[in-house]
């Protein structure tokens, strides 16, 4: 017999040899058919796969990202097996799983894959899937597993195995198709219920142009039809809601060459949101007690070698500047400026906790391939803060971090949202992880309470912290279902040591502060790329550049708007005239095309009613109201930051 | 006779050999005792000196910057013949005027001057100028010259003489003292009225620590007592008024050695003061229709090379940083950007005036050496913006912008200041201004005709233009008297073309936009400095960054203290509560000290009736008023910006 210990603590007693399945079936047969694999000691390991030792058990669904990884590495093979079965011959490289699906590049001599090709495929993978064959491991030794691919003629996989220790190499056959791979697969073929081949494009072998040029088909896969349906749908809104679309179609950002690759020129339109994101988390801010600073873009090389990130972090920063033959760097993280700040002058335990916040921009350096619109950028605004607490105070200044974040949430209409809250490893104190265990164990803890307490979703990844303290990361879903990392919120207690950040506490002793490092709205770059996306551009009346425009019917009304246009200015509303010469209809067509919230058509009728025919973007006609009720409205959803 | 041209046109004749004395004297005799020296030509000449051929004449007097210039340097030869006086055999460096004043540097071998000996010289300086000596300017030949320091055995001089050019040496004396100088001087000794000497230090021998320690005297003087009891108040006030001093007590900025010179880290109080500058410049700005955008920091070399920046004003530039290839600048000033912004999207005339601000920060080297606190630094916060428009929209947009500034010393209760006009010469067309004679001409009328109109006062100054257009310097003076150099206007016609930026004009052809570059606030750097002197610290409420400090008279009425409070900054109104446990009138003292406008005493008596013993900082008790009088006062005062 066996000890398995599940997460949550229970051990309980098996046969050796026993598999996580045959566990799962014992517990009950609907989670054993949701199985698709299996950590056992930490590691991710085939379902079927028999455990001969105690050992920690925890089952992987559809749920876990290792689950869906092992998912889409089997539909590789699945793929493989029916691209083997039409191009008899076929010579293949590798076929892993990638965030949203997986592909696998291959030698198909000179031909090329058409559509009509692809969907056969398709149709032939699902056929090979109904067949419910068995994912089946085999330990081969590294002569015979030569031997399998020389007579097969696939010099790639002898590539591969001439990197690999006898002794470790392990096949994977389901139906007629064999693999040399080191797994895990799910149980079998049939818990493929609905795929999709995505993509086909040309890589080079090893990703070097002097290499041959292989052939890749990207796929996706799912447990059922509907997942996939919503996933199709989901891509199909994505590109409508393309945020480099968007963003150039409403005024919000562009690039430019001579400026440089990932450095957003803000347009009029995008400033106007960024100034409202800037003064929502201000307000928010001021009413939380953080107090505001501003520091410079640039800092010697040594308030970076203080702390810590140079060297480790060099290759993600711009190059130095060299002046008086000292180096300069761009900023690329605004803690150690603020930290100076916090050092400038003596402070005692009244002085905390002091919560220093700065919408600093800072520069980062991404390689020009990974750059993508407001996505991935060099510059980077960020709505950042530091809160330097002590210990007593962390719980109270966590919990209000995490408040803050969902009362963001709630104005975002941002649905569905978690956590990530990554621990240490207490074996890896030292190493990984500054050596203090007791600290760890303390906000770890405290952590963990304010997430349980605030009922905030949350998923606890171990080893996965930061050097200093555990960290959060938090995941949001847009309303089409994507997925995005908005921010990552830190706990940090050897920051304060590095630069002898103290305070004097009651005992009148100086005493360490922990640093909390948060920023809950991101990015400018980030966040108004996915409020893009989740709005489709249809920002909310608070944040839309243009709050109303006036649609005079012909020239005689134009008087009769500049008067509207004036009163609604006076109340703050962002009002433009479209005093063309154009026919009604057009102008409505325009005036919805660019997403203006409100549009207020005046002719004969309203001037002399003094009133307004209001419409509301996408929803068409609301009716006549006065100035002022008109105003009142609008006034209160900008205020209220709802509508 | 000979024909002599004055300022306003006019031409007179004279004989031939007048001096401008002497044509001063022909026009009033008060005038007369006023010119101190005179433009001849545009050269600065000796007012006493005979003119010989047709000329232009401008007389200067102390109103003007040659004048004071003159009047000081033969202060310096006034302070030479007094130290000759007092140590004979003494040895003369040079004795130029400066900003404020003279100097001179000699040696006196061994000999230090003591507090004791500088006052004595002051009075003997005095002594001096009531004999009423003239300047006597004599030409000498090179031999002549040497003869005479070799005899005197001043190696100084003769070192000085070895640069000169045979036929172009002059010599001047007053009273028993020669020097060699090339002038000019003022009429004689008898104008000094008043006079201060300022400092004792070391200079070494033409600036090189390898050479001799000369000893350097300062000193300045006026045409009467009163200017100098002024000036020397003002020196007293601007001392206890030391940006850096109360920028430091205030809590406004801090230095860091591992930041960098020159690069200031605003502190949380200097950060609501930025915030309630940047307040005020975006309601201004957004009410005169400008647009804001934000942009990035660096940009690539291309850019600058494009602007013409670079090389150009390379030295003036933070060093590239180099990444993939290519070199990435800190921009030194935002305008590329914005030109960057405008041929983002095609223009048309529609589009007209385009006004784009940003409060872009800057980056720009100035010598460690030259760094000062606030005044000087690397890094500018700047109050920017770009108007682009028609030659037709000129005048009003340029009148705008004038009104603005006007706006702003109304404000600020700046009520010295002067504009100084920089006009292009139209000998130097093509060489050192663009090539646009008509362009100039329009824009340099339009300008000071909006300058005439709003009765704003000004200077010309010839031949001080941009490369690329008019520019007016903005001079301001604080309440001590001091001069600050606030911010510069500049007509632009030159970038718009090397950007290629152009709108459709409505005769549907492509046009050159016009740009004015525009910074009325300046920077924030230089700015709040001045502010920090202009106030003493004492800020108007609505800058205050506590703007009420409550103090209650035993923790008995902190309950109160807190409604109070709570009440106040629900009105927008900075609040503190000094909740210590001190005595009244140290609580007093200290809110004093730091400058907060409004003070409120409360104690029993103001609990029980609901009232506020109000106090204003530096003029004592208001008596009493209910909380609703007192918030409605403030929030007036801090909405109007007043009080």
């Amino acid at each position: 017999m066996i000890n398995i210990t599940f997460p949550d603590g229970v051990i309980r007693q098996y046969e050796n040899g026993v598999t996580a399945l045959e566990i799962a079936k014992s517990i009950s047969e609907g989670l054993a058919r949701k199985v698709l694999a299996a950590k056992v000691n930490e590691q991710v390991w085939d379902a079927a796969r028999p455990i001969t030792e105690d050992a920690s058990l925890k089952l992987l669904t559809w749920d876990d990202n290792d689950g869906k990884s092992t998912f889409w590495h089997s539909s590789a093979h699945l793929m493989a097996e029916a691209v083997e079965n039409m191009f008899p011959g076929v010579k293949f490289w590798v076929g892993p799983p990638v965030e949203n699906g997986f592909y696998y590049d291959m030698d198909l001599g000179d031909r090329k894959i058409n559509e009509e090709e692809l969907e056969y495929l398709e149709k032939k993978m699902s056929e090979l899937a109904k067949q419910n064959n068995s994912y089946i491991r085999k330990e081969i030794s590294k002569p015979d597993a030569i031997q399998y691919f020389t007579e097969k003629g696939d010099e790639y996989k002898l590539d591969l195995l001439q990197g690999l220790e006898d002794g470790k190499i392990t096949f994977y056959t389901q139906g007629n198709f064999t693999d040399l791979c080191r797994g895990p697969h799910i149980p079998n073929t049939g818990l493929i219920k609905a795929l999709k081949l995505t993509n086909i494009a040309g890589a080079y072998w090893k990703g070097d142009e002097r290499n041959k040029m292989l052939t890749r088909i990207y796929g996706i896969s799912f447990p059922n039809q509907k997942e996939l349906d919503e996933y199709l749908h989901m891509l199909e809104e994505a590109k409508k809601r393309d945020h480099r679309k968007l963003g150039k179609e409403l005024g919000i950002f562009t690039m430019d060459d001579d400026v440089g690759p990932g450095l957003p020129l803000w347009l009029p339109n995008g400033t106007i949101i960024i100034e409202e994101l800037e003064k929502l988390a201000k307000e928010t801010e001021e009413a939380a007690g953080y107090k505001r600073v501003v520091t410079p873009h640039i800092a010697k090389e040594s308030l970076y070698l203080t702390s810590g990130h140079l060297p480790y972090y060099k290759d993600d920063m711009y190059p130095p500047m060299e002046l008086e033959g000292v180096r300069y760097y761009l900023k690329a993280m605004n803690c150690p400026h603020h930290h100076k700040i916090f050092a400038a002058e003596p402070k005692s335990y009244k002085d905390l906790p002091l919560r220093l916040a700065e919408y600093g921009t800072c520069y980062r350096y991404e390689q020009s391939g990974v750059l993508f619109g407001l996505m991935r950028v060099r510059c980077l605004h960020m709505n950042d803060a530091h809160i330097y607490c002590s210990k007593e105070q962390f719980f109270e200044e966590f919990k209000a971090v995490n408040d803050m974040y969902l009362k963001y949430f709630a104005i975002f209409g941002i649905e569905k949202y978690v956590m990530r809250l990554s621990l240490h490893d207490s074996a890896k104190l030292g190493q990984k992880y500054v050596d203090e265990p007791q600290l760890w164990k303390e906000t770890e803890d405290l952590v963990r309470e304010v997430l349980i307490k605030t009922n905030t979703p949350f998923i606890e990844v171990p080893d996965e912290a930061a050097f200093y303290g555990p960290k959060i990361d938090v995941q949001i879903w847009s309303t089409i279902g994507r997925e995005f990392t908005l921010a990552t919120n830190q706990v940090d207690f050897a920051q304060s040591r590095r630069f002898k950040l103290a305070f004097t506490n009651k005992d009148n002793q100086p005493e360490i502060p922990l640093i909390i490092h948060r920023a809950p709205l991101g990015t400018h770059e980030r966040f108004i790329g996915f409020l893009l996306e989740h709005y489709a551009g249809k920002f909310p009346v608070w944040l839309s550049p243009v709050q109303v425009k006036i649609l005079p019917l012909s020239d005689k009304f134009v008087a009769y708007a500049n008067d509207v246009k004036n009163k609604l200015r006076q109340a703050g509303i962002r009002t433009e005239i479209d005093e063309r010469n154009e026919k009604i209809g057009k102008k409505i067509r325009e005036a919805e095309l660019s997403r203006v919230p409100y549009m207020l058509v005046l002719g004969e009728k309203e001037m002399n009613e003094e009133k307004l025919s209001v419409r509301r973007q996408g929803k068409g006609d609301l009716g006549q109201q006065s100035i002022e009720e008109f105003t009142n409205i609008i006034v209160e959803q900008i205020s209220e930051r709802k509508g």
